[in-house]
């Protein structure tokens, strides 16, 4: 069977099967990173591979947002597991034409992450190529019990930090070519697509204070990554669209209603988790702690994996379910 | 300044200067792994790109044999540093043209590798790509003490293991389409080209006896490699031309003088290291227990960074250093 028809998901779930575990593997294929134990410690693994003209167009970045957003998204899924980023391996095919400037103008990109979130960058390799390839992948301490995907309980809240979809449309204001300025709500948006925040400390201390029950983070768009969550805890979802919380350049380019992009866009790279209700307060004392928003909007239900999205009156609304297939769409700056 | 002027080892050291260390860095980068300090025990991290094209032509190969050397090649930098590899993070960029049962394959011969050293595959991502990309990340315990590049003394014995220059020969062969059969001297040196056998039991027990004071694996070339030594431990090196070990295929292929492959050749994945000349008798004892041939092949000199190489006579042999540099050479696979 061609991979275009199987679907990137049923390929991992086939390796996933055909993969036999083995000692000191707490954790392996299927969640946001690897959790493995190391001699005394246990350690989080993830990996990345960003190709150019899949992942990343070098005409609507500049090299060093590239390097921040490479290490980004490893970051995020670090932060997804609850886990304290320690160490980044980076793997580059350069293409030989490219002006050691530019190669240094990356690693600045990388670096400059680097040093706010207290990563280092400790090894890779370089190899010549023909366009852009950047492998990135991160080790991290697994301080506190990591959050899996797979503890979600009927019931329980759902949140999300920080605000939806704004990648999603900043990526698309870059394909449509309209971009005229550095500044204002478009200029805002693709700044979120190209230079996303990985949520590390909130991240951190959803494990430490052991808030919630399952986190994954938005990399393929909001209800395909809960998807994920209730595929994993065996139950299903409520979403409460007038609770998506949007930027005010967002609500500005889309008008009222606009929130296919917040359901469906990928590369949020913000944090979904479920928490019990008991935990409310805390999860908003965390909020103003790490001046972070975080906005309850669903709840998990019996309904396996079910995803239903709702307006204010309780009314479905239609949401076709279309997030990120790597192997059904041949690229995701393709419109 | 174009990479392709600047050349690997340079961008590599301009990298390194470039880049902060961090608490917990034992060994950052310019080594064949690095080497942190996880919550208490300590890791070892190497990651290599193969991209398809660069590194490996898929007329050349069997998916099988591709996945089997992804994998050889990293697990052969553990084994340079004497660690003891874990755990695998494998994020492919795949055609959305192949088939499933193409990437079946290359996972069959992943874990066929995985399950002869232990080494357990616990995560990664995959892409769709316009060419096949692997990207390959292994951590490996480091039980003893790591063996870097830079300990070797003057006086020090040098040897290799296993024989030399095979895989060069081998992938000549291919270049020049002109192997017929799967099986005799051909066919040998093809296959270690293609399957290469990485070291990781010889060494992890160099690192248990503490016999090496520098280790390296072959990948660019004995020379080349040993130039990575001699520079890092600040000495020079005399090479026995008529010592190096060579493979009767190898002999067979190439007749008496024909030492070019041996010295220059890339991807043998044999170790490279030096040690004590009171540990020759205990190299003797780990060549036979191993069941891996150890060869003494020449001597640690004071003269800094010069390697040459002698006949039996003692005479210089003309050794044009032609190892293997990604951006001035545009593909491995080039003739």
């Amino acid at each position: 069977m061609k991979l275009s028809r199987l679907g990137e998901f049923a390929l991992i779930d086939r390796i996933r099967r055909a993969t036999p575990s083995g000692p000191g593997v707490l954790l392996g294929i299927g969640d946001d990173a690897a959790w493995v134990e190391s001699r005394s410690g246990s350690i989080l693994i993830t990996s990345d591979l960003l190709i150019q003209d899949v992942h990343f167009k070098l005409q609507w970045t500049s090299l060093f947002a590239l390097g921040h957003k490479a290490l980004a998204v490893n970051l995020s899924d670090i932060a997804a597991m609850g886990g304290k980023p320690a160490y980044l391996i980076l793997a580059l095919g350069i293409p030989a034409h490219f002006k050691f400037a530019q190669v240094s103008e990356f690693y600045r990109g990388i670096n400059s992450l680097c040093s706010k979130t207290g990563v280092v960058l400790v090894g890779g390799d370089t190899n010549v190529a023909k366009s852009f390839i950047i492998s990135v992948c991160v080790i991290g301490h697994a301080v506190y019990r990591p959050v899996r995907r797979s503890g979600a309980q009927i019931g329980n809240d759902i949140y999300v930090t920080g605000t939806l979809g704004d990648s999603s449309l900043g990526l698309k204001l870059l394909q449509s070519g309209r971009l005229r300025s550095n500044r204002g709500f478009a200029a805002y948006l693709v700044s979120r697509h190209r230079q996303p925040t990985p949520r590390v400390v909130v991240g951190e201390t959803i494990a430490r204070w052991r808030l919630a029950t399952a986190m994954i983070d938005i990399s393929d768009g909001l209800l395909q990554d809960l998807g994920h969550i209730c595929q994993a805890s065996g139950l299903g979802a409520e979403i409460w669209r007038d609770k998506l919380p949007l930027s005010a350049a967002y609500r500005a380019m889309t008008g009222k209603d606009g929130v296919s992009h917040a359901l469906n866009g990928g590369e949020d790279y913000e944090l979904l988790f479920c928490a019990r209700r008991r935990d409310r307060t805390r999860l908003e004392d965390l909020s103003k702690r790490a001046k972070v928003p975080i906005t309850r909007i669903g709840r998990c239900l019996a309904a396996r994996e079910v995803i239903r999205a709702i307006d204010g009156s309780g009314k479905p609304v239609s949401v076709p379910s279309k997030g990120y297939d790597h192997f059904r769409n041949s690229s995701r700056l393709a419109k």
